[in-house]
């Protein structure tokens, strides 16, 4: 289970890119595997669509049982939101042993935050805002809870054509203990083609702008906007 | 800004690599400096003690303004209780503008998790521990609502030798929400010399293994101990 980043070669660790060399099978959704093929060349190589994954699992654990040596591709860091847990659920359902390796990656929301400055200096929370895995009431729960801790909070997944509503209401949560002017910054398509990088305010998030490929990192009550940078103070006297 | 991950030059970037290469001078505690020592051969190293993270900031600043080209170094990432924020907190009060480049590495709770299994496949909470930068109240609400609402948490700084009763207070709190068969992972020193993994329940936490060196990743309810591995379900239907 490969981490690959971002996408471009330069952002993989090198036990990363090392895995992917010395596989015979390179298995992931068709984006990512986009991201890697000049690695990738001369390996089988198996990609499928967005929410194929169990199938994507279960293709990867048959080429192991043959004997191959087969990377799985997570874009970012294949433990969060990514492709280890489901492999690691899938051998324990069907008791199987195989010897395994997890690589991490620099996740989505690390990727993000250097772009945006230091958003992520202190105490913060994770959430995806995808309803299709977890009930919609549990996301809602985290949101508030994150929010009324002063938590920094990393969004993840927050729209998609088919999910429409659900930023709007998380923002919505958000405004009862935040403040409009807390500094909020969406990145999208961090590193790759396309990318964009913007900062604004709580009260001035431009859903338009917004799909899956974004990360939205709101900042907790010390954060602030320097330059074209977004900063969280980590407590020094300074 | 340099996120070196946890330590070997093999969980670098390439992209890391290629910035301390380039570096005139290398910045950081003597910890770290000494994990990269063999990649920073030839450059001007300034290396100084924990707690003097100021001192070292204001060091890399006027090199820069002397025209070097400076490496200031973080284990893990250099956005999570890293550097980053500093230098960017330091420029913002000094009303200094320097050419940057913010470079992520993977964060210890990253590598930790990949030790582990997969832990961190659904949301999660990242929490210090150390109340010598914020006040214990907000961190205890921290733990408090992260727990309630059922998040993975990720412990960093979780004693030292100072600081010896937050863990305790903190597994009591969190033993008010999640049970007490709550699978809990235990990683000293991530690919480091002395690595140890401990994947143990939040009722039977040695509290005498840790140390500063030491994350803590306490499961959500979904999470499960399979082999040697601790896996939190991202809620697939399989």
């Amino acid at each position: 289970m490969v981490g690959i980043g971002p996408g471009a070669k330069e952002d993989m660790s090198l036990r990363a890119l090392d895995a992917v060399k010395k596989s015979d099978t390179i298995i992931g959704y068709s984006l990512y595997i986009d991201l890697i093929r000049d690695i990738a060349g001369g390996k089988e190589i198996i990609s499928s669509a967005m929410r194929k994954e169990v199938e994507r699992v279960e293709l990867a654990i048959q080429e192991a049982q043959n004997g191959k040596t087969v990377s799985i591709i997570s874009s970012g860091d294949s433990g969060v939101y990514g492709m280890s847990g489901l492999v690691l659920e899938i051998l324990y359902k069907e008791n199987i042993s195989l010897s395994l390796e997890i690589i991490p990656g620099i996740p989505a929301a690390n990727t993000a935050a250097a772009l945006l400055g230091a958003p992520l200096m202190h105490d913060y929370a994770v959430i995806s805002l995808s309803d299709l895995l977890t009930p919609w009431e549990m996301i809602e729960k985290r949101v508030r809870n994150a929010a009324e801790a002063d938590f920094v909070i990393v969004i993840y997944n927050p729209k998609s054509s088919q999910r429409d509503w659900q930023l709007k209401k998380t923002i919505e949560i958000i405004l009862e203990y935040k403040s409009t002017a807390t500094p909020v910054g969406i990145v999208k398509k961090a590193k790759r083609e396309g990318e964009s990088i913007l900062i604004t305010t709580l009260d001035n998030i431009e859903q338009d702008l917004i799909d899956m490929m974004t990360i939205i990192i709101i900042g907790n009550s010390s954060s602030f906007i320097f330059q074209n940078y977004m900063v969280t103070k980590r407590g020094y006297d300074i």
